[in-house]
């Protein structure tokens, strides 16, 4: 039997749309913020064949290690995470979003032969909630949401302290939410949820871009949802406009996931989701419709980290979960 | 130690707004179907005091004893799903609609102490999906959604097996969904929600009513749900686009709730929700909108039973508990 040192690590990928963050954490350090030794990140636009990814991995754990000077044998396993509809089961990523365009792509039996360490892979927004739930805002909580809202919008729901799935790994999916406001009909698969047109990124940009006319305002024609935001609590009537549409449709979806789960807790997370004045509109509106049990609305405390987090506590088990098993495989006496 | 007999039972009530059903079934006959070995049914109507009810029960419990030839001491449990948000672990029934009135009803406390027998209660649409599981449409399946759609419209979800309940006992609570058509706020908490406007049998009642001329439609002014899809299956006009409506808006909730909890399996139950017309224009949209699992809709098979089935089902449970507890507590040797 293997004997485990204090160098033993893992490793746990984040991989977006555009940026793929890497980091190396100590399998025996309990505290998860003090867990990761070594990190980086890099753009990973206009390359999306898997093999590419799965190299630019490789070379990046190989990098961090020699960085970390932990010997290559002493790590143990890596998890990533997908932007796409991911078969925990088999490791494949069933389909993603046309950045990276991926179909039924086999990350973890290509991570496992590039890298040769047990591998994992699931959703990043699942991953995310992971993350949350084990080392950031929704720590001790049992059963929450985690909404993800950056250029598309998603929920990782976590019940009795486990990722909830669903039966085709869909679970959450909430960015194609029918909502009043919204058209009768649903996006057609593969297009972006009419949800996420006027409460993601990209959707709020336009929504001003459309709105937007000198003698409205007289800031930019081109903000992001964030500055938009911003100048919403600095008082300019057209942001708070956006501000307040995006916030009625947050919380009508939180409403709505609410009727359905009965959740205390929704942790916002994602570059739009973590923005103060988003959540506190929600918030207001939200406690003017009076539910049975109002729900708590939190910034995610790990930001743009949450993914990471969620990889590496899911890279931990899946070590762990190997020892177990090269154990109960080993001779006896 | 008490001995088990084959007279052993237990007692089953379904309260609803205007009536009462009573049901005993053998605590020794696995088949489900086979269990019930005597039922009644009464109006209700008027009576609010809940130790009025619980004495209508008591009396109906006895009164099937006897017509079964069954002594009192055999009577091992009862359960009882009352129509309205119920705390499942104190036995107490938090708010119902006007028709009964209840708030914070403790209705366990009241029924042991007036049966002498341990009691279980639960909210009507959470027990009709236990037994759609344990004896209808939905045996051998883990993760499924009731939905109940008669005057007012809610639903029952069962998870890994189990009813799935939320944090303040809510879980399900889909009337008051948020949908394109509806109104932009929820209905006040204690007023129907939307949905159930257009959804509940009174409100598809009302549409017909509002919608209703002698020049539009040769069909009587006063029609119920029922008949209003009846008549749309053989062509009349305006009956087809209550029932377009209607189903819509059936579509628009299952398609929000598969959203979050990408469920295979809806049991659709109810006076309105089991009408055939109103499943399949319901399917037929949900199939246009192609989801990634498209659901399956079906209908209750155990209808206007289904709550009493899943009392049934939870006062076995209850006698089971309660035969271990006395067991654990027994004197030893």
């Amino acid at each position: 039997m293997s004997q485990s040192s204090s160098d033993d690590c893992v490793a746990a990928v984040d991989i977006g749309g555009t940026n793929l963050r890497l980091a190396l954490a100590r399998v025996h350090d309990s505290n998860p913020a003090g867990a990761i030794v070594a990190r980086s990140s890099g753009s990973v636009v206009g390359i999306r064949e898997p093999a590419n990814i799965v190299d630019i991995i490789r070379t990046g754990v190989d990098d961090l290690l020699k960085q970390a000077s932990i010997p290559r044998s002493a790590l143990k396993a890596i998890a990533a995470g997908a932007p796409g509809i991911t078969d925990v089961d088999t490791g494949v990523v069933i389909v993603t979003s046309y950045l990276l365009g991926w179909r039924d792509v086999p990350l973890r039996a290509l991570l496992q032969e590039s890298l040769g360490i047990p591998a994992a892979v699931d959703n990043d927004v699942k991953l995310a909630a992971l993350g949350e739930s084990w080392a950031g805002a929704a720590v001790g909580t049992s059963d929450f949401v985690f909404i993800a809202i950056g250029t598309g919008v998603g929920a990782g729901i976590v019940l009795d302290g486990r990722p909830f799935r669903g039966t085709g790994w869909t679970a959450g999916e909430v960015g194609y939410m029918l909502l009043p406001g919204l058209p009768a009909d649903p996006a057609p698969r593969g297009k972006p949820g009419a949800l996420e047109g006027v409460l993601g990124g990209e959707g709020i940009q336009s929504q001003w871009r459309s709105r937007w006319s000198e003698s409205v305002t007289s800031l930019p024609r081109d903000l992001n949802a964030t500055a938009i935001f911003d100048h919403a609590l600095s008082g300019d009537a057209l942001a708070q406009t956006i501000l307040a549409q995006s916030a009625r449709m947050l919380a009508s979806a939180i409403y709505n996931i609410s009727l359905v789960l009965n959740c205390s807790l929704f942790v916002l997370g994602g570059g739009v989701g973590t923005h103060p004045a988003l959540r506190e509109a929600a918030r207001v509106l939200l406690s003017s419709w009076g539910t049975r049990v109002q729900p708590r609305l939190i910034a995610s405390t790990l930001g743009a980290d949450a993914q990471l987090f969620g990889a590496i506590r899911l890279a931990l088990n899946t070590a762990k979960h190997a020892v177990v098993c090269r154990m109960d495989s080993s001779p006896r006496g």
